[in-house]
């Protein structure tokens, strides 16, 4: 329809209205505007990256309509009270590691990931397939949040030692910054956790005043510095064998979006569970290939202090399980996952890896 | 603005021509329909069912203006011809596996996954942040196809075999239905490798008309029902380690699209990456229980079968290279990711799932 026809159109009848009904639809189409804080500094382009790549993701899939500003930790919100604040209401949204809120209740592991528990696949399907998002949402919803799985690191490294730990004796007073179920379980065996934030474990580890970190992974752990003040490091970081990145989002705030919106963000946070994996898979290769040319000592854990860990994991869920009905409920539908999960894994992709992991390439002719 | 007002305003003067201009390119946004078509039958509600998923999560995120129907495997195009109809034109988009077009050129390989190669994180890792989805994408381009990688089955399974390997001697002559790399190198170890649509594969296998055959894992093959005419189940599917899916896409068609459409339709593939996974890994578990309580006796395969097809595969992709420059040009890059890559997810992610999976979860008190 040219302009004069639908000038002409307007002068009357009910066929123009209903012409002009749907264009004044599409234009009061709200515009609206949310604030994501992070619980990052900007320099982890890896995780902190991811939360801004989901923000721009909303934005290009709702032609712009749904604006979504990325704030890093400590910018509008300080890293570890951003699920306060969308609790309370005072931001929308958040991208923060669920673990780091244990504090609150330790029901708040889950959608992390548990020691010893699932890794990023299994999570993912545990998640998405195997009804654990709904038990998680049912929890968060107490205090007016939903949550969205948005990424996930994959298994963490150990951290930093500056001495070797060569028993489960060597646990004993190991002043350690972790955080997390993590720290709850080494306590257990005799160690001493710290909380301490990231730009203070390098000082911290230079002077003594704490013997080991564990951070993230290499790439991350590499902008620290870590490998500077600390010779050993250590795999694996049974503690986060999946960390599970959440975007809790303020229900109310939730409730009000317009349909097509909630699908945009849904969307973009289930993108984010592939990319911000993959991004970290890519990156930690060289990192780690770096830090060892530089002269840090790759350790794995011996078996006997990987033992002690994992019975003492098993008994904190059960000590946790007892005394919180919130973790009990979750914790016994995810145990029978993982109890299913765990022999079919170990038939086809561990057996397939172990494999290939175990032997070298074959030079090209 | 009410109404009254409008229609005032249109009464002359320039305001009022930009007060309907943006209306009126809400009003022309085009509404596209597509056809994808599949490689698979309905019944695969995973696979299949995840390109479903896709087509919808398009229609959501562009309020139903961008339409793309599913079509299932020969309803509109022959499963095994999907690539060439999209070569042609003749449908907009598909959904299959590459490594199936390698009779085409084996470059097709390397979207779907090499024997011995990469594994579903590390594919995705390669393909999106490793620099391998600009390659392939230079490689299809030739043919006026881009492809978007939209899912993975994870690592599959050998298949099922009416006797035991025990030696590599047993692969002589053996008649197994298999396709891509993994028949053309079982063949160079004496097996004699067989093409059947997997409607036909029972019926075969029942018959001895074939000895074996590898169909996908445990959730889909226990829908061909080949546990009832064959004992043993072998695991690992060593050449589908990552059995990566792809949309291929008509470039035209492609480049015709509003950019909104484009990013719609790429968000929904990469959500498909997780999401396909999550669902195999979240049922291939049962069902394999469900089949060992049926009588299927789970079988690895022996270590030197191993070892020959280990060295078989890379003499194979080096003679690829040899007389195939697209397939060389892509596989230097790829191989150094692998080689790059191993000895990181060798480290931490292998090293606690060996661990895990070989431990039995202790029982709550």
């Amino acid at each position: 329809m040219n302009r004069r026809k639908l000038l002409k159109g307007l002068a009357g009848g009910t066929a123009a209205t209903a012409t002009l009904a749907a264009p004044a639809i599409a234009q009061t189409q709200p515009t609206v505007r949310w604030r994501m804080a992070t619980g990052w500094p900007k320099s982890l382009d890896t995780i902190h990256g991811s939360a801004e790549e989901l923000c721009k993701r909303v934005g290009q899939l709702t032609e712009g309509r749904f604006d979504i500003r990325c704030f890093a930790g400590g910018e509008i919100v300080p890293p570890l009270q951003v699920l306060d604040a969308v609790q309370n209401g005072t931001i929308e949204c958040g991208h923060v590691l669920s673990a780091n809120y244990i504090g609150k209740s330790p029901t708040y592991a889950f959608d992390a990931g548990l020691p010893f528990g699932l890794n990023a696949r299994q999570q993912a399907a545990w998640l998405f397939e195997g009804g654990g998002l709904p038990l998680i949402r049912d929890f968060y919803k107490k205090t007016n949040v939903i949550p969205f799985p948005c990424g996930n690191v994959g298994t963490q490294m150990g951290g930093f030692y500056r001495k070797e730990i060569n028993s489960v004796q060597d646990l004993q007073g190991l002043k350690i910054r972790i955080g997390g179920l993590g720290g709850v379980i080494l306590r257990k065996l005799g160690a001493v956790p710290q909380q301490l934030p990231p730009s203070d474990i390098y000082s911290a580890l230079e002077r003594g005043t704490i013997d080991a970190s564990e951070w993230i992974g290499p790439y991350d752990d590499a902008k620290l510095g870590l490998n500077k003040v600390a010779k050993f490091y250590y795999a694996p970081g049974w503690w986060e064998g999946s960390a599970g990145i959440t975007a809790p989002v303020s229900l109310p705030a939730w409730n009000a979006l317009p349909e097509h919106f909630k699908i945009a963000f849904e969307t973009a946070c289930n993108e984010q569970m592939m990319m911000m994996l993959a991004k970290y898979d890519a990156r930690n290769p060289d990192a780690l290939r770096r830090m060892i040319g530089e002269g840090t000592q790759l350790r794995l854990f011996p078996r006997p202090v990987l033992d002690a860990c994992y019975q003492a994991s098993f008994e904190t869920f059960d000590e946790l399980s007892a005394k919180d009905a919130d973790f009990k409920t979750i914790y016994g539908p995810w145990k029978r996952f993982l109890e299913s999960s765990n022999p079919w894994f170990r038939v086809a992709e561990q057996s397939l890896d172990a494999y290939r992991f175990s032997h070298d390439i074959p030079p090209s002719k």
